[in-house]
């Protein structure tokens, strides 16, 4: 660590607490400072294939094929849309809100023909039942479930998603969008049959925005070989960028597009956090899962109540609460701002005016936890202030 | 100026003097390392919107409208490609270097007929002549021209082919890639009738890679406006961004992908000192120009030629040189790399072994114009080094 490195610390800011871009660490801003370095140097190649490596470990799989490429999350839907679909063939959205619809309307802007498997309700999922009807009513090229949708906070059943869609459609992919559930939820690639993880770097990752970061499984590269139709995209076309990748990772550069390669070290000091650092990757998922049980319970003893309808279809990075009546989210928001912590409010059009938003992963629940708590004392003390005063 | 930032200063490293990315100023890594912030806080829209503001003066233009999205410099082609002409309709690429061929590609992938019109040789123009039988023959939706291609150093002269475009055929777009070119050579938009401008944070306008920057004059959008089939994109539709950028302009947050916040705070700081710091756009230009003809005239004085054939085709930005006989690139490149001076090689396929190329742009060029001087200074140390001693 260069004496530089022990100086820097980032300035003195608002506590972070929206559901990504989230907090993180001074190392991590750092590297995102790394002076100018060629995206085709030496020095820069082998930075960029350990995230590669640490990219598979993540996700826990073994010869699936990660992606790095500048750009946002919402990247990745154009790279499953334009790659692994080909006109007119059809595909199963599930939706648990926002990004459900808007990876539906991705999905049709390169001709795919979707159906879209809703929730009873806002908040609630789509069941096993319903997805396995489905199935069994039309063949699909692919399935595509929001992990955890950032706009209600609702998790989906990654591995039981994928077992179904693995027992009664053998051949459908399974795409997971992860952009809200990678490194605060687990994914297991492998073992539960993950096609693609669609994921970015602000979220769980604890990188600044700019990182479109998927992944294909070994099958789902045998679909991106054998199409029979040219790809429909040219800066997110897979098969541009797979060989990049690989020569990156066996430590040469090569070149289709310039990648973001500041993000690249910065990625590469929280993925050695993460996957390398004091917290096993299990134990970090467990922090996850008990940080948010702990933020649940207590946001409830206020009075809020979660916009998930299950306590187990609560995302563990993040939490949608319900403002308890009267209390109007923007007076709470505003409340908290003063307090130097900043949140989401909503975002989902149905019920947008009544419920706000928290992200709850990352940095501030492995690194930092003493944040969520903060977090949870400045919610109290400013429903106390703006709840209107039984008399 | 807050405290930490006084104190930040970017490690010591190797000279960075390849055609982009460029060497950065300490303050616009410090503004790459700021703080997490939410993409739709209030404190971060104005930065955004000065951005946009900044980067409608740099490129002389009133009512174009400039987009900054999360990508690398290509992911612009794709922005024309899917955007700016339909599936069908006819592109002429003006063909200086590797870039045209690229570029020619992503189009075809969209659908575009494409008519490459390339020049006598590796390093030469197509002339205006030429340009003028080929509107001539055939009705194109647009004409693509590399500014400068970074393969050749060529440089394009954009006022004399907007203007030949303007009178020969007057609806056809004229796209200026300036990946390599903006910022460190003039642009002017409106004057001169440029429709399109495709541009990277990472070469003139000095700030680490990962944003892609492009503009469209009113008349591109009014095509854009008129288009008969929909936009063959998702996350690369100018219609989907187009009410971002607007409402960002006007102070107000607005959802479409997440933009990368830290590189566009590291883009305001750059944009600061290029729009509105001590130097004028005029004499930055001019600098880039006086930097580029001394580097030139000096690196002949040592037995090097240019690819560009002619010198008023030599870029102001870069320079591609041939080695002298007898001095094979990789010998001159290790050499200079042990003085802690970075070039790169070459990357034209027919020339590949035969030449170097070397950025002197932005901060090398305006800030810290000791570095070109340094530069060559090491390259004179190093050909000495390297060449054969003649008996």
């Amino acid at each position: 660590m260069s004496t530089h490195e022990t100086q820097f610390k980032q300035s003195a800011h608002k506590l972070l607490s929206v559901p990504g871009p989230v907090e993180v660490t001074d190392e991590v801003l750092f590297a995102n400072a790394h002076p100018s370095m060629s995206h085709v140097s030496p020095a820069f190649a082998p930075v960029f294939g350990n995230c590669l490596r640490m990219l598979r470990q993540l996700l826990y799989t073994d010869k699936g094929q990660p992606f790095v490429i500048a750009g946002s999350g919402t990247l990745g839907w154009d790279l499953v849309a334009a790659n692994l679909i080909e006109h007119g063939e059809k595909a199963l959205v599930l939706n648990t809100g926002y990004f459900g619809d808007a990876f539906a309307d991705c999905l049709e802007v390169y001709g795919a023909k979707v159906t879209q498997l809703g929730a009873a309700k806002v908040g609630a999922r789509p069941s096993l039942d319903e997805l396995e009807a489905a199935l069994k009513k039309d063949q699909f090229k692919l399935v595509t479930f929001t992990h955890v949708d950032t706009s209600t906070g609702v998790l989906s059943d990654a591995k039981a998603i994928a077992g179904t869609v693995r027992r009664v459609s053998p051949s459908t992919l399974v795409i997971l969008d992860g952009v809200c559930s990678v490194a605060s939820e687990e994914i297991r690639m492998d073992a539960w049959g993950i096609d693609c993880v669609v994921g970015a770097s602000q979220k769980g990752i604890s990188v600044p925005p700019g990182l479109s970061i998927t992944a294909l499984s070994t099958r789902a590269l045998a679909v991106l070989d054998n199409r029979e139709s040219p790809i429909a995209a040219y800066f997110a076309s897979y098969r541009r960028w797979l060989p990049i990748m690989q020569s990156y990772e066996s430590g040469t550069p090569a070149y289709f597009a310039t990648p973001s390669v500041n993000l690249i070290y910065a990625l590469e000091a929280s993925l050695n956090s993460i996957v390398a650092g004091p917290t096993s990757l299990e134990d970090r998922f467990k922090l996850h899962r008990e940080a948010s049980a702990r933020f649940r319970k207590e946001a409830r003893e206020l009075g809020f109540e979660t916009v998930a309808v299950e306590d187990d279809a609560c995302a563990n990075g993040m939490t949608a609460l319900y403002t308890p009546q009267d209390v109007p989210p923007p007076a709470l928001i505003g409340a908290l701002a003063k307090r130097d912590i900043v949140i989401a409010g909503g975002l989902h059009k149905d019920i947008k005016t009544k419920y706000i938003r928290f992200g709850h992963m990352g940095v501030s629940v492995v690194e930092r936890p003493t944040d969520v708590a903060k977090v949870m004392d400045a919610l109290r003390e400013s429903l106390a202030e703006v709840a209107p005063k039984s008399s």
